[in-house]
């Protein structure tokens, strides 16, 4: 089961990634996915208060959709977020006009917008942004991918092929990352779909376990965006369908397989990012506090500009993991850090006794330079684990968030 | 009843800040606060799980002072963090060798170092500290301050005077900030001296109320730091025992507008600031959902960069506020920006309804090229009601702290 980082076709679905006139210099920032036939979809949305509007309509069609979903258009620019009444209005025209392009009805469209908050939606583009990318559809996952990048550097797409007893199946997804990230639900925009035949019940719980172990795990900031969501969609047009405890225990491995892949591409493409961390938080008192210790460590400003310096600064992980709010023992604990986001084991032990071990600086800096490394920390309190991948806070970071609106 | 920048004497307190050879280039680095008669003590300690060295010496001389507090010594350059039971034993001699050249007995004497974690405490300078800072003795506070400065820019101190009914008296403090600043009881390291004599109950309610509202209530980046703390020295040296209702309130008042003084102090001085934040959130559903609240935006990596950036980007704000994990609704919610700290009224009104006001660019603008800015956000939820201080996080920050142990 290997995951890559290109889509071919995906049956029953076409894509496309056009120019609306939302972005400059003509380029891709609308994108369109339909599929010739009803899908199952499954959601998970962002935990913020503040919901913008096309979280709010895709809430309702979670909740009521009996035709099932055809298609998902996506704008950037504007996240048509703190937008009032006139923000749900737009969402809801938005998928009219890509319902009206597309032959479908507006309760089978889904909205995602990605940008500033509190701009309207430029309504005339995205009318035109309906209609050129219903005129285009093809297997354009590629440029629907680059379609709804803000600052994102690169596209971020990926597919898994699934050789089942009952013949062969595709995932494929593509997302948006950059800034606003924190592990908190849906942490971004997340369009998946498959060609597999789902419940929407077994739909839905493959994607809840594969966002908690994928995009809920990632930190690029610590900020939960108002508009994160990640949408699985599921035409059937394999032919397959999925009803077996095995089947979809495989389905569920594939899925996590390119979540995890979609999600780590979002954390090395943060904004700024010059360092991707692998960040093992081991023997916690429990799973939860586990990933609280992660998120302390992994949203601490410290924590991140010390990696960006290239300092195996060990003391402020330990310091960070103290104030997590939940039981830690400096003590107890032990701290490594690997070259790789993969070691085979450890690496170079820092900490442990409560101070620093003898560690050559020397081996430290080593470590420290690779673009990749992994940071283990074990609590010795009890069984809890988890994995987070985050990443440096550098001047660049700084320079696109002090810029970025104006 | 008048906060001034600076300390003459306070009577029974002699104090003095000399090179012990820590710090490079002469730099002071050691200082020392004596008193004539024994302390009353009162302390609140950083809520970190991991306490540094010297916190653990001090925690247990709260516990436990029969004969009072005669000297507090203050180091910089290394924290004694994390450094295992030599660091114990290390605090320990630090008191013991200002004992020796204070006459005074080692559990008499407080200990705080700030600096690098996990580096141990070079005990023959920390001696010669000791006896410089022992022979140098008077009313060097601003000495003192400025040899407890790490990347301080400027040396924190304050005092006031309070003509009481019983006569005059003193309350004075130095205090250091830079990094690690967030929050969550005594956040930095704040030696605090008055002449009165007050029960150890009183003085500790007093410092623990002064703290709540103003150390407590400052974010510079959201670290905690394993050295945290605050102190109260009361010896009673003008003979002034403040013993009334009326007359401890009066005390309070002094302390908390004086621990207000130094805690804004060591906002303005934060690593790489350029902007001074007032962020007050009112209606909140309850107090604590206001602090809540205050803390997700003033944490805010997002809202903090656009700061820097002089972008009015309120919706920042909001979508901080939502992710605060306490009743929000931005439907019924009011942004206020306004130029200044203590702003005659809220300013300008950039969102209200659930969607930006029609505000001028341009005015927004004029407020955001200001060092000082206050931000209040009405929540309409209830009757919760806070005020914390922060700043923005600039090219600087990144800067100090990718580079400051290297």
């Amino acid at each position: 089961m290997n995951v890559l980082d290109t889509i071919g076709s995906v049956p029953g679905y076409r894509v496309s990634g056009v120019h609306a006139g939302l972005k400059k210099n003509r380029a891709l920032d609308f994108a369109l996915i339909t599929s010739d036939r009803p899908c199952v979809m499954a959601c998970v949305f962002t935990t913020n208060r503040v919901k913008a509007a096309p979280v709010l309509w895709n809430m309702e069609r979670f909740e009521r959709n009996p035709d099932g979903i055809r298609a998902l258009a996506i704008n950037t620019v504007s996240a048509n977020a703190c937008t009032g009444e006139q923000g749900m209005f737009n969402a809801r025209r938005m998928a009219e006009m890509v319902a009206e392009q597309t032959e479908t009805l507006p309760h089978q469209v889904l909205v995602m917008s990605t940008g500033v908050i509190g701009q309207p939606l430029p309504m005339d583009k995205i009318a035109s942004g309906a209609q050129l990318a219903a005129r285009s559809l093809g297997d354009h996952w590629h440029d629907a991918a680059v379609a709804i990048m803000t600052t994102d550097t690169k596209p971020k797409l990926a597919s898994v092929r699934v050789e089942s007893r009952h013949g062969a199946y595709t995932i494929a997804g593509i997302a948006k990352g950059s800034g606003m990230i924190a592990p908190n639900m849906a942490t971004m925009l997340t369009a998946l779909v498959t060609d597999v035949l789902l419940s929407p019940q077994v739909a839905q719980t493959a994607l809840t376990v594969a966002a908690n172990h994928s995009f809920n795990r990632i930190v690029v900031d610590g900020d939960t965006s108002t508009n994160d969501m990640a949408v699985l969609l599921a035409n059937g047009a394999s032919g397959i369908e999925l009803t077996t405890e095995e089947d979809i225990a495989e389905f569920q491995r594939a899925l996590l397989a390119l979540s995890i892949e979609l999600a780590q591409k979002v954390v090395r493409d943060g904004e700024g990012v010059t360092k991707f961390i692998t960040l093992r938080v081991q023997s916690a008192a429990d799973d939860a506090c586990a990933v609280k210790i992660a998120r302390a460590i992994a949203t601490s400003t410290l924590v991140k500009t010390a990696f960006f310096g290239q300092d195996a600064n060990w003391g402020r992980i330990i310091a960070a993991a103290g104030r997590a709010g939940v039981p830690f023992d400096a003590d107890r604990a032990r701290l490594w850090f690997a070259i790789g986001n993969q070691p085979q084991n450890p690496g170079l032990l820092l900490f442990e006794n409560g101070q620093p071990t003898d560690y050559d600086e020397g081996d430290a800096a080593l470590i420290m330079e690779a673009s990749d490394v992994t940071v283990t920390l074990e609590c010795n309190l009890g069984a809890g684990i988890t994995t987070v991948w985050t990443c440096d806070l550098s001047h660049d970071y700084v320079t696109i968030n002090g810029d970025y609106r104006t």
